[in-house]
């Protein structure tokens, strides 16, 4: 059995062959590879750097298991000293990246690899893989906070998540981006991302009375008592949660709020909320759920929806509405020469980069510019660098310091990149003089 | 460190807390839970069942580590008597489900869990994950096999599949639909399915000169020889490709293809064609990749273009026109009482059912009927016994017995399912009177 999450053989096949290529004719020279998206979405108009973590936890790891070699060797494409070459092949080269949680735009470097040749190639396909899925989470997760900043925001994705990996890496990416917490429990293990739940229509069912499922999970979870409401009838069940609410009390247990899933969310949500007042019940929350997205949220907070919290989870973990990125990460400088590929709609800027990035006195973002490294810049450089020779510059930082930085980032937007509608948001991303003329140099020399 | 594949930690943790109001009310009981589409989206005229082998995997596996353990007790949520409960689940109940490859529709249970509540309750989750993923790749790569059933249709999703997990899984789905193989080495270690490849921009601008580029990966690679054209100009490439041939000849190597990555690819490939031809290179197969869907293949297909495979990559393994299904696993009976969810929009039919197909003379499917088990129906009963009493009631079907299943399914569609425009096909799906009968008498009971 492999590690389907670590294998070195989390790659596509042309990427061994190439290397076989390269070995055979000893192109190990360095190469320099860029991560970058080269359009953004419609519907996204910054995107959220996440997922550098992973990607130096795969790279440090990078080796062929003897089990994988000998399934190579089986598959007769490989020729012995290209396998032996494999076998003592490890990740020796330097990264540069975003710190995440950094917000970025089209044609920005998110993340730089320098290492041998054949190093630096096997490793795209996955390095791909785990950036772009977490861009998109965080990216998406970053609107929903937007849309609803004093919403309590958790994640929900984990069944409609596309595999397991792409939830456990959601929880963490929308945790990253803002969202208070997840329901998934292995992401609360792994990543120490708060954990929030409430209860499912099935133990209402599996109960002959909705009243007696409220008693029996508040009396099995007396801290966390959140009851679901729609599954017969919304506002009924409303007025059971308010009258086991003082039963509870007289047994030291507070209900902590509700939950609809169905139906008008909005027009049930201020029934439910007159309901539970009349009560007296003024301090329980009121949790929606159910086919949740930022423009939800936000119609809800412009109409004064009174919803307290959302689960997010089907359209935020797929990413339903920009469910992948044009991204890529291609070769910008080989044996010390720049690279550029020329493909019609894919040629890419050449050449080791560095983005800078201008502030107001506010510190509002005003405007980046991607340069060539050598020619330096205005404002702050982005790229850090997050490996050196095979090994972390440092330690990783804790998922709070990257949530941290991310909502620094999303409070430094400028307006127009804080709008929900799909268009652009006019932010400028220049390139720099040197840049371009180093393109056409190249341009020139391969016409 | 978990295994994040085979956690029972992959679940919601509402799941843990209903548990834990189970146990604590003695509420073991056997419950029937199904898995079903509620609504097919307008992109899909049908479904492909697929992942069952992963699911009943994970029920086989399903149980806490020691250290899971520990670590759900310092949550605090959890009391003791449970955790104890907890360290000796297993899952002991039985499944029935469609075998993988069948095609089905909306309302119809693809998978049923009868077993103690509390298990059948807590593996919902990764269950609905697992299906979910699975069938929205598998019914994307059917639509690609209807739309080029004599082309060769290869997965390149990997890079931007959702994750690793989703990555080795539409590799998987996507060659139980029919096609050809995958570029994903690990997968085709994984589930021994075909693998195919080509060479990269990278490896062309690594080299000094194109055509010096060609010759290397060709020595290195004589048994697979696929040329990238279109890394700086795509004819020009093709008449080096073309003066290459006779050469590699001359060493024994056969040119095998082409491959096609950007601009218009219909006009690359009707020159690069004819440039081959004019060569007598008639023999070279051409390959194109980039934004392919069924859509694309249909088009190319009715103009005639001259390409003779596609890579399907980000729009096959994120089913980025429709990124998720409405699909549920709802409890539809407990202790022998069958039950009904009524919320808005989300109403189940209650009650352990079957799915009976009617076909003609042909094959070709006439109509299906969802009715109660007891009921009995017309036709072949598609719900099959997978699982009785935490076993497998027989070994994994090998893939390719699932992929026979699948070709033979598609060869069974009416020609209105067969259409890729958005739509219904008008299949017919009745709910027998039994079924509509007792979801009235429920209604009426808990009104």
């Amino acid at each position: 059995m492999i590690d389907s999450i670590r294998s070195a053989l989390l790659t596509d096949l042309y990427q061994l062959t190439m290397l076989q290529g390269y070995v055979q004719h000893g192109m190990e020279g360095t190469a320099v590879f860029e991560f970058f998206v080269r359009r953004l979405p419609p519907q996204r108009r910054f995107l959220v750097a996440a997922g550098v973590e992973q990607v130096l936890t795969f790279l440090e790891g990078l080796r062929f298991t003897p089990e994988e070699l000998e399934w190579l060797d089986g598959t007769g494409r490989f020729q012995p000293q290209f396998l032996d070459y494999l076998s003592r092949l490890r990740f020796t080269g330097d990264v540069d990246a975003l710190p995440e949680g950094t917000v970025f735009f089209a044609d920005e470097p998110v993340l730089r690899v320098t290492a041998p040749l054949p190093q630096a190639q096997l490793v795209e396909s996955r390095l791909i893989n785990l950036l772009h899925l977490q861009i998109l989470v965080a990216s998406k997760a970053a609107r929903c906070v937007l849309a609803g900043p004093d919403k309590l925001l958790v994640d929900f994705g984990l069944r409609r998540a596309h595999g397991a990996e792409a939830a456990l890496l959601a929880a963490r990416a929308g945790y990253l981006a803002g969202l208070a917490g997840t329901a998934t429990v292995a992401a609360g293990l792994l990543f120490d991302i708060p954990l929030y739940g409430t209860m499912a229509h099935s133990f209402v069912e599996a109960h002959e009375d909705e009243l007696l499922a409220f008693e029996h999970f508040a009396y099995a979870n007396p801290g966390s008592v959140v009851l679901l409401l729609d599954t017969y009838d919304t506002e009924a069940a409303a007025r059971k949660a308010a009258r086991l609410a003082p039963r509870l009390r007289s047994r030291g247990i507070a209900l902590k709020g509700v939950r609809i899933d169905s139906g008008d969310l909005a027009e049930h949500a201020r029934r439910v909320r007159r309901i539970l007042d009349e009560a007296g019940l003024g301090e329980l929350s009121i949790f929606a759920s159910g086919g949740i997205d930022e423009h939800l949220i936000a119609e809800h907070r412009r109409q004064g929806v009174p919803i307290d919290g959302y689960g997010v989870g089907t359209l935020l973990d797929t990413s339903a509405d920009a469910p992948y990125l044009d991204c890529a990460y291609k070769l910008m400088e080989y044996g010390g020469r720049p690279r550029r590929k020329r493909s019609e709609g894919k040629a890419t800027w050449p050449g080791r980069k560095q983005v800078w990035r201008r502030r107001d006195e506010a510190g509002l973002l005003l405007g980046d510019a991607v340069a060539l490294e050598e020619e330096g810049g205005e404002g702050e450089a982005l790229l850090r660098p997050a490996m050196r020779g095979g090994h972390r510059v440092e330690a990783p930082e804790p998922l709070e310091a990257l949530r941290r930085r991310a909502a620094r980032e999303l409070e430094a937007l400028p307006p127009p990149l804080r709008e929900l509608a799909p268009g652009e948001g006019g932010y400028p991303v220049t390139i720099s003089p040197g840049l371009q003329a180093l393109a056409r140099e190249l341009d020139e020399r391969t016409a």
